[in-house]
This record gives structure tokens, sequence and C-alpha cells, in this order.
């Protein structure tokens, strides 16, 4: 069904420029006028693809997801094809080091702030915060089957997930509004440093990447 | 000149009622018209406190900020009184561990989302953020007198503060969207675990309160 296939394709496209449209000037921005300016399209087209606004900001917020866990998935791959350290790669994936992932975690802000008062928003947020905290248990099991991570007796891999994931949000907050203090560098010594108490007794943390 | 203690503390009181109806409604309702209504006085009244919007964004940004920073230092102060844990106390008041916090944090969403495009704002949630470290960077340096608290030999109080309010920032950021995982009790276990990091050696990291 070429036709849909096309549809989708086109929809998510519009759906990842109306994602930088909200990194570069919040979700007011976010208004099916703007979005067809920025994708070259009319409004009649752009609306053809999104019910409404809420469509809209629902459909936004997936592909800024979307962008976010492929390149988890990508720093992963790199790490294990290397011989790097999975862990610290794919958190650093999460956090905004270079100017596209702060792009990002702008996009974060605005989500959260209408996610507080919209209760479907919040269960796409939920949702991603889930998805990410499994996909990091996934990751911390395979470094404990390697013998890499030692959790504690009564510790679960989706725990320990979770923990790396609030560090993971409390500092890409922070360096949305500190970048001074938090460098790359700095955040990156964040993370191997909460990783460092994760490791076997006797093995040294890997070096960050 | 009681003429002007009078202006500023209603002017004070307005603001607090704007931060409640930004809690509960989003910075969308943060217009004058709505502030006068939820305030009881008329739209005049409010005009005369405040300068245009921005004035009023920013003054309940401010009232909002000033309430946390009263609750951190009764907190302190009631730790000391009853030979609490300061640290485990002061921090705490910053963890959305009751109806009152929680709403407090989805004001702090709202700001975020706006500060990330309003250099002003971004200055202010700076300010804010620097001033709880120099706080929390108090508390860790009398702990440190009192030899209850260890930092790693080049580790300052300074950096440990801001690696605590990273914990905060990140607690807060996923109890707002997964309230059922992040209970009171297990945001409290979470600044525990933090703190026990930091204790002398050979000593038990103090009960969470």
């Amino acid at each position: 069904m070429p036709r849909y296939v096309d549809h989708d394709a086109r929809r998510d496209l519009v759906a990842g420029v109306a994602a930088d449209l909200v990194a570069e000037e919040g979700l007011e921005a976010l208004t099916v006028r703007r979005v067809a300016q920025a994708a070259g399209h009319s409004t009649t087209v752009v609306s053809h693809y999104f019910a409404d606004r809420r469509d809209l900001v629902t459909s936004t917020y997936r592909a800024a997801a979307a962008r976010t866990s492929a390149r988890f998935d990508a720093a992963l791959a790199g790490a294990r094809a290397r011989g790097g350290d999975p862990l610290q790669a794919c958190l650093e994936a999460l956090l905004p080091l270079d100017d596209e992932r702060s792009r990002e975690w702008r996009t974060w802000f605005a989500f959260w702030a209408m996610a507080v008062s919209d209760i479907d928003l919040a269960a796409e947020q939920d949702r991603r915060v889930q998805s990410a905290r499994a996909r990091i248990a996934a990751v911390l099991a395979d470094e404990q089957a390697a013998e890499r991570v030692r959790l504690p007796a009564d510790g679960s891999t989706a725990d320990a997930a979770y923990r790396l994931l609030v560090l993971v949000h409390g500092l890409g907050t922070h360096a949305a509004f500190d970048a001074a203090h938090w460098t790359p560098q700095r955040q990156r010594e964040a993370v191997a440093a909460e990783l460092a108490a994760l490791r076997p007794e006797g093995r040294q943390p890997s070096q960050t990447s």
C-alpha cells in the first residue's frame, strides 16, 4: 500500500520539522500555519496529516522521542563495535552534549510544561520514560552477564536503570540553564562517577569516551 | 513608609496567587485578567502592581522560589532542633513529596519551558539554582566540620552540592510523571542512598525522616 507508506513517511517528515520548530521557538510556535510554512506545505496539506493541534503536539513529541531512541541505539551499537563502554555511550546519547541535543532538551521542557496539565501527553511522556528505562535495563543486564556491572543484592536492573535516568534528567535540566558549569566533560564525568559505583570491586571504571 | 510596605506586601500576595494559578492550569492561565479574578482584585489593581505580563511571570516565578527557599530553611532548622539529618531534611524540602510540592513542580516545568527562549527568565532560573546550590553547600560544609560528611579529596562542597541538586531535579521530574513508582518513600531512599556515599567510612547513613 504505497499510498499509505507515503502518507506516513510525509507525516513523520512534517512532525520532524515541527519538532525543530518547538526546539527553536517553544510550543507556542507549534501551529498548523507555522508548521506548514516551515515544511514548505500549504496549511491544507498539514491539516490533512494531523487531526488537530493536539494531534500535532503528540506527533511532534513522538518524532523527537524517536530521534532520541535512534541515537541511543546507534551509540550502543557503536560502543559495542568499538569495544567502548556501552552504558556510558548510551547514557551520553541522551544528554545535551552538543547543539542538536541541547535543542532537543528545550523540546522536552516545552512538552513537560504541557504534559503536567494534559493527561494524554503525560501518558506519552511516561511511555517514553518506561521505554528508555527498559532499554537501559537491558544494557545493564548484558553488562551484568559480562561481569562488568554488579548490582546490590537487593537491586533490580529496572531500579538501577531508573536511577541512571534520574541522573540523566537532572543533568539535562541543569545543563540547559548553566551550560558554563555543565560542560560536556562535566556531564560525562558525572555519568562515569555514577557508573563507577556499579562496577565490581577492584575493577576500574571505564574511561569516558 | 507604610504605603510602600503595603504595596510590596500586596504585590507578593498577588504573585503568590498567580503561582497557584500556574501550578493548577499552566502558564497560559497567567494573564492579568485571570490573576485579578483569582486574587479578587480588579484588572486595574493588578496592572498597577505589574508593569506587563513579563513582569507578572517573573514575579510569579520569584514568589514560587521564595516559598521553596522558606521551606528549605524551615526543614533545616527543624532537623537541627530535633537532632535529625540536616542534609536529608533540606533536600526533602525540595522534592515533590506532597500535594503542595507537586503543584510547585508543575510550576517549575512551566517556567523552564518559557525560560529556554527567554534570556531574563533563564537568568532568574540560574540565580535560583545557584542560590539553592550555595545553601546546600553551606549545609555540607557544616556537616563536614561536624565530621558527618566526608567529600573526596578533590571535591568541593560546591560541586557536591550541585550533584545533590542534579539528583533533586531528576527525581522531581520523574516523580511528576510517574508518581506510582516515585512514591515519597522511594524519593527519600534515593536521597539517602546518595548521601550515604558522602558519609565517612564506618558511619551508617542516617535514617530517612
